[in-house]
């Protein structure tokens, strides 16, 4: 399918192509009420400015609904369902498309396109959904094997669980915040010698601060409590994704895990990228996860057998010094679980999924060391030091480090789709 | 302290004296709108209907907040902080005081009674709080022994963080309700027989179903990311103490816990009661907790050596075909870990806490078997049948089968502070 072309500059190599058209909340120096935007190029469209000066006139079936764009959340929008997303963005794909069906709408409107269209580099992006619940999976198989033989040696590396259902825990949804915003280095209860038998802890800054590079899906379906979600329909309640870095605290964490799993070393902070790409524009590239060599159970089976997407994954770290390094480069077809799975699972029990909630995918890993989507892999918790320049290693993260991750589909330069970028900077942990 | 004496009929023995004064959210069968109301006796107050007739008219600081009490949740409230709820408490008991100091507002306004008392049996009630995000914690230490003895013997019963910190998990907060709403059993995935060597799981109806008493808390004031709250701070931010029955599929849990812990074992509800008693109407029955025999860290050290709650609670079950025992008694003071430790640990990662959040302190039980607060602990995890009559007894809870948790403080029947109850009913699964 040749790119689409727009009467808009759009530049070479932009994630936001006209292929794309993802969305989120934003506000202007001149006007602070957030609101909701897609990305466009160097762009946003500001689509409460859009909706007020009849930018919708030509599509009917949403004008009912335009207050959605002037909410400071994507809830009530992602709530309209799919179809309603489908029908929007192929609008404004058309809108902008260089021979629009409605050129009156912005094409020409130069008054419109002066009030709607704003440089992204002036705008502030919030989080893009008021999140209810956060569910972290662990879907990653690579990481998964890796993590496991790290701590239990490759036999036991995996849990005799781990094939049948997606393993996940609860996470925590206030802690949830938008690319760019500093991450505080935790304090917490450590060993600072674990080999010793006296476990002996102590309160301090984490020594051991580590990224986990996921992918994030929104929901924007409710199921009732008690009325499991089919994994074939599972599709409709998927909003859209974003990238996300699971901030990880490993020594806390390797102390308090057991037996009711990570909760501090978690929840200090989780990132996400600002612009969620919808389900529909990612659609062109699912491909298939991971095989999954055990016969897994009816309520997770899929007839579609292309149900995870080819997203190129990247990590990059820039220390307080300046030097930088891209340190993982990973794919998001290495999952072993899809999203419609992880859904059809979390619901089985009944349990009520609602607009807005957050599911992680769990760590993405390749299965070499400049693949591994954390630095408890890439550095072997610690022992393997990974050079950044040449007067600088990491084994985990120090403050003032600012890990970035990016995502892209497709390798037309003229109609990538991607997620922009998920960054977060540490700093220094609270002093004691 | 003598019971304080009302000009409103009381019963003796009523879990809502005038002692107590606990905060729920209304409805009734001509005022669908839910808001905010108090239970006192067989009635409640309706605090909307109260403050639209100048109910607080005696009591100017409340007055610019009056909103509050029309909402459908006790967020607002709760976020008006603990020194206003003292007052709102102090001044509803003044106005129904025999001796009371505003006779106008109610004593004698009998317009207003009829329009604002209403009699318990003829509201409805909902969920008090929206809950933003639900932490058990797994403070009750005879649970933690028992337990842990089961399943890995007496010597490795706690984990070597067990006395250091309380442990705890993420919950999901879209699946708790009020008491009164039915639990559907839930369908997961479980081992049928989890001796043999093949792990091979089952999708089927849970086979072991049981409940968990615990005590629930309410958080009224927010801590920024970042910025943990120190222990001898942190009864500030203690709104007021539910009962609490956190389902527990016994069987889906052993097959999925590992390694992140509890999930879909717990994600299918749990239930709350419908009345929060104020931290303050508690402050009478503080007690000192379980001796905590490690010295712990100082950012867990209370200086208040009183901060569990005498609380005496009791578990009643209901079969289907109607034979009814209380199968357990334990009381609150139960736990190691007192909620400003849940609170201060929970912080002190920086994890921003926010009104309305809920945690729990994970199952409270004594040490005899009259007194566990779980049928995992009670049965022996199925060994040891409870009878409950001549005819019938149980491992796990079955079908029809109905649980009721109650509390009370104190002795005196005039001045009981009580939580009323918290009842759940277990419908079948959905057929497969």
């Amino acid at each position: 399918m040749p790119a689409l072309r727009s009467w808009f500059s759009i530049p070479r190599g932009s994630h936001f192509s006209l292929a794309n058209i993802p969305f989120g909340i934003i506000s202007t120096p001149s006007s602070k009420t957030p609101r909701v935007a897609v990305a466009i190029g160097e762009h946003v469209l500001d689509l409460e400015a859009f909706a007020a000066n009849n930018g919708f006139s030509a599509l009917s079936i949403i004008q009912p609904h335009q207050a959605v764009f002037s909410q400071p959340s994507l809830n009530a929008f992602a709530a309209l369902g799919r179809p309603i997303h489908a029908i929007v963005r192929k609008y404004i794909q058309d809108v902008f498309d260089a021979d629009t069906t409605y050129p009156e709408i912005l094409k020409t409107n130069s008054a419109l396109q002066k009030q709607a269209l704003l440089p992204l580099k002036e705008i502030q992006t919030y989080l893009p959904f008021k999140i209810g619940d956060y569910t972290d999976f662990f879907a990653g198989l690579n990481h998964a094997v890796k993590a496991g033989s790290m701590f239990r040696g490759p036999i036991n590396a995996l849990q005799p669980n781990y094939k049948h259902l997606p393993v996940a825990y609860h996470g925590r949804a206030s802690s949830i915040v938008v690319s760019g915003t500093p991450i505080r280095r935790p304090n917490g209860q450590i060993l600072l010698d674990p080999a010793t038998e006296k476990k002996q802890p102590t309160y301090s800054a984490c020594k051991k601060l580590d990224f986990e590079l996921e992918l994030g899906a929104f929901i924007c379906k409710a199921n009732k409590m008690g009325e499991p979600v089919p994994v074939n329909e599972a599709q409709d309640s998927l909003f859209g994704i974003v990238l996300m870095n699971d901030w990880s605290a490993r020594d806390v964490q390797a102390w308090e895990y057991v037996p009711l799993g990570p909760f501090n070393a978690k929840n200090f902070g989780t990132t996400i990228s600002a612009w969620v790409v919808l389900a529909d524009a990612l659609e062109p590239f699912k491909v298939k996860g991971i095989e999954n060599d055990v016969g897994v159970l009816p309520y997770l089976k899929e007839k579609d057998n292309k149900s995870v997407y080819d997203i190129q994954l990247k990590v990059d770290l820039q220390t307080k010094s300046g030097n930088s390094k891209t340190i993982a480069k990973t794919n998001g077809r290495h999952l072993l679980w899809s999203y419609p799975q992880m859904i059809a699972h979390h619901s089985s029990t009944g349990c009520p999924l609602q607009v807005g909630d957050l599911l992680g995918s769990g760590t993405i890993s390749g299965i070499s060391q400049s693949e591994y989507g954390s630095l408890l892999e890439q550095s072997e918790n610690g022992k393997i030091p990974i050079k950044i320049s040449d007067s600088e290693e990491r084994i985990f993260l120090e403050d003032g480090d600012e890990v970035t991750f990016s995502g892209v589909c497709g390798s037309d330069e003229e109609a990538l789709v991607g997620f922009g970028e998920c960054v977060g900077r540490i700093e220094p942990a609270l002093k004691l």
